[in-house]
């Protein structure tokens, strides 16, 4: 689809063949990892204009303004690429729960167990 | 392929069509986001009893264990699935740079500006 992001972005940004690089939502201050979203150039591109962070939801197949539903918005205080340009990281201010349980984040809830090697 | 994940948590995990989830790493102790890596089912039972974060290479198609050439060993404090268990976080204790540039993360080289709708 057709996005405004500036082609000097969209030049050196590697998708998945779905045409997607995941997006970690970070709190700014706290450091806590909210949630991991997906973004199409389109949804970075809001994402660097709008102040509020937007996603594609591969669910639903639509962009996803975080909290127009729930009023858990996410603003954005920063946005960078890692050293492949595959993977976006935006640090945020997050109202209220990130997470669609009510929980803070989407990582809360299901710690997973260290074994050994054995198991 | 084969894989020795706990069949409780591989019977949960939601992958993508190439068999895989998004790894986020983060520093346990200052929350830095460290980088993203890709794990399939083996990937994260190693990653679960080894002590030693273990990623997919999607470039090089095979296991890598983080810092094996580098050094830059990434010690495992906690894994945990987000809430549609597609997603991993693992918090670790990173020994040196966690990015082959040799910066701390994979994130502090490139912060994209924040522009205005219009633009």
């Amino acid at each position: 689809m057709t996005s405004n992001l500036d082609p000097a972005i969209a030049a050196r940004l590697k998708r998945s063949p779905d045409g997607l690089v995941p997006a970690i939502a970070q709190q700014y201050d706290t450091g806590e990892v909210l949630m991991l979203g997906w973004m199409d150039d389109e949804a970075l591109h809001r994402t660097l204009t709008t102040g509020r962070c937007t996603y594609w939801s591969r669910s639903r197949q639509e962009y996803w303004v975080k909290g127009d539903t729930s009023g858990h918005v996410q603003h954005v205080r920063s946005v960078a690429l890692d050293c492949d340009a595959d993977t976006v990281l935006v640090k945020v201010d997050q109202v209220g729960a990130a997470c669609h349980t009510g929980a803070r984040t989407c990582f809360d809830a299901d710690v997973l167990p260290l074994g050994t090697p054995g198991k």
